[in-house]
């Protein structure tokens, strides 16, 4: 046991600093055993020294000013969680360049401008840790970067956002339309007023560029990467994948295919019986193929005050035992691995869901399948159905088309055709089936 | 990246010690880069020189002896994957009184020896690390030490044992016998000729013996851990249960309740939504309920070549770097917690599943509700069936009774006076039901 203190300053002390916060202080015994020393929070910088708060830690300095951590030399270890790009870029920047080792929970920033911040770490020989920017409490980092580090990592596929899933989940158990899930999941806190990011894969995007640059040391940019939101499906959808034995899930996957990485966020068809589909409400579950091991899946809370806290804490306990500066050296010396060469998204290969909404008359069927047939399209199975129409007039059908394996630019360029087919209602959705 | 090699011996070349040679000659760069220095595969030591083996290194010395390890100054970590107790504890003491760090994936050995081989450790400025011995591939003794520090554990529910979980599976999946499904483990490898420690729950035991003291401080011995086997299931009691919502899994389960810890590994009746209860086949899966991260749930191979060896290459690597000291320094630190109290298995409460098969007879159903009632337990639902028992005579009829929540020492009375009843034929078979 040491007698000395890892000091620690909070930077943003908003839900998550508040968790943190907490454990440091209602733990402190606890985590002074499992640390070697104490744990010690020496200072908080919030942004309003104004607003009230549900947890005020005795006898800790709160400041509005970053120069009171950067000037402290006291203080080892900043914990930054202040969210955006700008300010966190700012501050994560001057606290490296203070000497300061960092641990963030902000996904958008490590995701953004983790290979500058680790060329700075590295520099300067300092640390920095992110196990909660992805995944919240489910330690998805540490597997990759310590427990699967015998293992080539062959694929990763996720539910990284806990707000779409919910959606997902509920609309299919409640009969409920994507808008009413939406509202509902705003009401209860688990989606933000403007909920883009989430609904339309970009926070799953950011999550899957870390964990695709620790698992195949390749920067797959977030701008690059195949995308599809949630907000194209309907009730009927999911309903109709349910029939067929699925579940729609927003999947975040990166998987090696002989030796090229294919990446995708978007909404997929999962078999039921895997652990993906039966992923329910805001959990996040990841699930790592691992040449040695099979597949692995971690479950848990993807967000929330406590479980990301819970990721924080991790990483503050990492640097008190010197973990933390092991697993950061290895992550560095991973950048010069040969990056994978990525597959183009044309070129991956899926079986597909389609679904178009096409007009109720003689010979629609023919022309749809006709154009299928050209473009080397082999149909699995063929629903139509006109009894269960969410959004269509009453002179519609539905068709459901499950394809055998064809790539994205074949099903694209048939998509195309189709959509510009006079029987077509509007555009049809075409959705990928996880193997 | 240091110009030191780490200098392995591994002791023991079966199945998990040629999946390791194997990972440690075809990863080679990748490890060294992981590793942060080569990872050299120094000396094998086997019993039987004479054996045809399915891998041989190249340029690795194989003796017979253990005294070419322990007189071997360039060897700095022995890699033990000797079964059994007792040549694995000679082994395990003179290599670690040579000045050797220690891993092992025999969970037998740290369950029955775990704290006197950790003293030794700890006396002599050496490591043990031990993630193989539980649950394969899985990485729960990382969670627990690493992942997990910043939370108090409150509940490890796990499937520990992959051929009971094998056998269970079968047996519902394809409405086959206990013996029918056991003898189909056995031909598939997934069961030993002699299946006791398996099916007994004694393996599963042994591995919830080593988590509880790393997750609680507190080391309850196998001997005094509640356990039940899985051989008294018949395939109408996992059929009965399937009808109720539940599916029956061999679980082995620590958790605080008001401060004091249950332990038990039984058969078990889990909701059939839990993740616990769609683990299939030879899967292991441990949950673990932490006060910070919420409900936690890993998932994969708890056996076989390679998740085993990805578990000890893990711990390989952890060494090479630096982190395994660390951590190992913090299990020796945690034991000078205060052990949990220890609830005495009669008083611990579940909600019951009670299975009777009975004479066909007026006032049987009369007899068995009044020693229920008398002894205070609450019935929640009752079924009697006549028209599928498996095991009994025509003569008889099967009753299922669900409880409200009692103690398992109410239930253990009752139960000796409903064996005693001359109308009921051999023993009721009482499992516990999970929350």
């Amino acid at each position: 046991m040491s007698d000395t203190p890892l000091n620690i300053a909070l930077i943003g002390f908003g839900t998550v600093g508040t968790g943190v916060a907490r454990i440091l202080t209602e733990e402190h015994e606890q985590l002074r055993v499992r640390a070697g020393r104490e744990l010690r929070l020496s200072r908080i910088v919030v942004r309003d020294l104004g607003k009230t708060r549900e947890f005020n830690p005795a006898d800790v300095p709160i400041s509005s000013c970053i120069d009171d951590v950067l000037n402290d030399d006291s203080i080892d270890l900043a914990v930054q969680l202040v969210g955006g790009t700008d300010a966190a870029l700012e501050y994560a920047t001057r606290l490296l360049g203070a000497g300061k080792d960092l641990i963030t929970a902000n996904k958008a920033l490590i995701c953004a401008h983790g290979p500058e911040l680790f060329q700075i770490a590295a520099d300067g020989g300092r640390t920095i840790c992110f196990e909660a920017a992805v995944a919240g409490g489910i330690p998805v980092v540490n597997a990759i970067t310590t427990a699967l580090t015998g293992n080539r990592i062959e694929a990763i596929e996720g539910i990284l956002n806990g707000t779409s899933n919910f959606i997902l989940t509920q609309m299919l158990s409640e009969n409920q339309s994507y808008d009413q899930s939406l509202s509902l999941a705003q009401e209860l806190g688990y989606a933000e007023a403007d909920p883009t990011l989430d609904v339309d894969g970009t926070d799953a995007a950011q999550k899957l560029v870390i964990l695709t640059r620790l698992a195949f040391s390749t920067d797959v940019p977030v701008g690059e990467m195949s995308r599809k939101g949630i907000d194209e499906l309907t009730l009927s959808d999911l309903e109709a994948a349910a029939s067929l034995g699925y579940r729609i899930k927003l999947l975040a996957m990166a998987k090696l295919n002989n030796g090229q990485l294919e990446t995708s966020v978007q909404p997929t068809l999962v078999p039921q019986n895997r652990e993906l589909a039966q992923t329910q409400g805001a959990d996040n579950i990841v699930t790592i193929t691992g040449s040695a091991v099979g597949r692995l899946g971690l479950a848990g809370a993807g967000a929330g005050q406590l479980p990301t806290a819970s990721a924080v804490m991790a990483d503050v306990v990492d640097f008190a035992t010197g973990r933390a500066i092991n697993t950061f050296k290895a992550v560095l010396r991973s950048r010069d691995q040969n990056p994978v060469e990525i597959l183009p998204q044309d070129e991956q290969k899926h079986r597909f869901y389609l679904r178009c909404t096409v007009d109720d008359r003689p010979h629609v069927l023919a022309d749809v399948t006709d154009i299928l047939g050209r473009h080397g399209i082999s149909i699995s199975s063929l629903l139509q159905d006109e009894s269960r129409m969410a959004t269509a007039s009453d002179q519609a059908a539905r068709l459901i088309i499950m394809t055998h394996r064809v790539s994205e630019g074949q099903m694209r360029s048939a998509d195309a055709e189709l959509d510009a087919l006079s029987c077509v209602q509007g555009n049809c959705l075409r959705l990928p089936v996880a193997d």
